[in-house]
């Protein structure tokens, strides 16, 4: 008799989307013990079917018959991935995976891929964080603005102070991409568990000062995600900073000192943390450009932007704890940021390089993150 | 020189995605000042195009040229919508819109239709709440748990004590379920902004005690949603209330009494707060149940469900505050409904019934949470 009710109970649910919950499916992605990895898709009819990994692959799948195609793929890192497929021409996500992460306007699959459970930006069976979306008001820019904020385990239950990571994201992101893309919360839960993070506050704001959120989220309901943003690297989020900070000490138990404060970003974000902490000298004494969107055409922009080099000198007078940088060889902004570090050389103000492969990417952020925040506040 | 900067950064980012970001592209859906909706998909070769507007629509496309296929609708409600194409029997996401939501295992895209500005589940420019992920301990189920918490907009701020409204999803769902496809974060901000709501804290717990948190969020990374739970209204979750209740009140400023609690919930939510707040009379002066999957086969299964009848009328002599039942004409849980309700003017409960148009869906859902939230603790 139950099984009757629940059986009508679903199909009264899904009786006008032609969604088969019991019929039988394919399993994709599957994901063996070893860590192969196989993709199947039913496209029947079609002459060509594509796999594309984000950044990482495009690859064609075989017709393995039955409607269906297929790949297995068996050297994959442990990682966090996301996938889609192209049929004939057309985009399509794998409907047999739920779980969707979003890449600026690109709609994705996702998986992690943890084969030996000791990937760090896989959910363990850890101590779990708090995250909340907040919204701060900012004088500067007289708006309300949302922003992510990532509280270590414990925080509610101690009476403790926490240092802070201020976490920026690139172009592309907003407040929420840290924690999808980049699985930050899962990355921090993971190295306070091990004993290798300190336990800390990791603040994600929105860097669009011509947004004051991720689409959906604020007053025009239906906005896309872009590019093309009507302010870009102009100054505005820079000269802002402030109120984000003055609401987070005011609002959370930080210890509100250079001594235990950081800023790190992606590509637009490493530009911001650069900007931000060269200008303000004596806030933060940890600093992480992850793939810095660093350019020397900023002069006469914005005020912040002038004079970079006399600023670093200043800034680096008291000698940061951290000044951390990291690149992918293949990353299109390579040559900017061997500039960037030849003047701080020139200079001798010493920093710490870590140069990876690939390019400009979520697999190389997401690395940066987890070697960059174990080297915080000690 | 800064454009060339920019295109350069866009084109590497997607070189090998094939987002075309500065391609021409369609614009799906266009949204026109009087309400009318127009989709439109790029389908090459396509014999059929469908559209599929969650429970409420299947219809097919124009070919209206130019490989594209496109559908006006003049006559849609202001509300939250989900959509999706089926193009030749294979289901696609509108990749012009990258706004999506998740029905169960099903990813579709999603929009908000507010043409008057006084759509309640819409984000209009009014104060916001906060929305926290939390993890609860529960020494019942011996685990660690997640659930999302509505704060509302001043709570950090005040001193102030707030009630409660416990929110409880379907068989489908989980903890974000409300947040995702009932936009309990808009409603309650835009009911409270116009003084319709009081302002409360809404605790929103994961019903399913096979499973501690949202696909994704626990250590099975990749687990996907599923109707199919191997525990499934068999007592735990019901059993296991009181956890959630302490650790509520034990984090936050509640007022945490009767007169000042409500618990609420759609389907299988609905029957989990029929059989808490009537095994627990002394806690909620508020209930409601939304399409509530009430069946008669329980006695025995546990002893909660026992003695329901009894029980009602127990639960009835301190008269609730509000007693709120609310069911679609066309909702294949509307004879149970209606045996039930005979049980309770049988007894002389009184409740207040609202009867809806459509059935199972959450069209009603939201609905009934703008209804039922702006009678609370008032």
């Amino acid at each position: 008799m139950r099984r009757y009710f629940f059986f009508l109970f679903v199909l009264t649910a899904f009786a006008m989307s032609g969604q088969g919950y019991f019929a039988p499916t394919i399993n994709s992605p599957e994901i063996a013990s070893n860590g192969a990895v196989t993709f199947k898709v039913k496209a029947a009819g079609a002459d060509t079917v594509r796999l594309i990994i984000d950044s990482r692959m495009d690859t064609l799948m075989k017709h393995t018959g039955n409607e269906t195609w297929s790949i297995t793929l068996r050297d994959l890192e442990p990682d966090l991935y996301m996938y889609y497929f192209i049929v004939d021409g057309m985009k399509v996500i794998d409907n047999e995976n739920a779980q969707v992460l979003r890449d600026v306007k690109t709609v994705m699959n996702t998986f992690v891929l943890d084969p030996q459970g000791d990937c760090p930006v896989a959910v363990h069976d850890v101590p779990h964080g708090e995250v909340r979306a907040v919204w701060y008001d900012s004088p500067t820019l007289n708006a309300k603005r949302r922003m992510m904020v990532y509280l270590p385990p414990g925080y509610e239950q101690s009476r403790q102070r926490y240092p802070v990571l201020y976490l920026l994201h690139g172009t592309g992101g907003d407040e929420t991409v840290w924690l999808e893309q980049g699985h930050a919360a899962q990355v921090l839960d993971n190295l306070i568990a091990e004993g290798k993070a300190e336990p800390m506050i990791v603040v994600m704001p929105n860097g669009h000062t011509d947004t004051h959120s991720a689409p959906g989220m604020g007053p025009n309901n239906n906005e896309q995600p872009t590019f093309a943003h009507k302010q870009w690297m102009e100054g505005t989020f820079e000269q802002s900073f402030n109120d984000i900070m003055s609401w987070v000490d005011n609002n959370y138990r930080t210890r509100a000192s250079k001594r235990y404060r950081a800023i790190a970003g992606l590509s637009m974000g490493g530009y911001h943390s650069l900007y931000i902490s060269v200008n303000q000298p004596d806030d933060f004494a940890y600093v992480g450009l992850f793939s810095p969107a660093i350019s020397r055409m900023d002069q006469g922009k914005c005020k912040i932007y002038d004079d970079l080099e006399t600023k670093l000198i200043n800034q680096f007078k008291q000698r940061p704890r951290l000044y951390w940088l990291g690149i992918g060889k293949d990353d299109f902004l390579y040559k900017d940021n061997a500039e960037f570090r030849k003047m701080l050389d020139k200079n001798r103000l010493r920093y710490t390089y870590h140069e990876s492969g690939a390019g400009h990417e979520w697999a190389n952020w997401r690395d940066y993150l987890v070697i960059f925040t174990q080297q915080l506040f000690k």
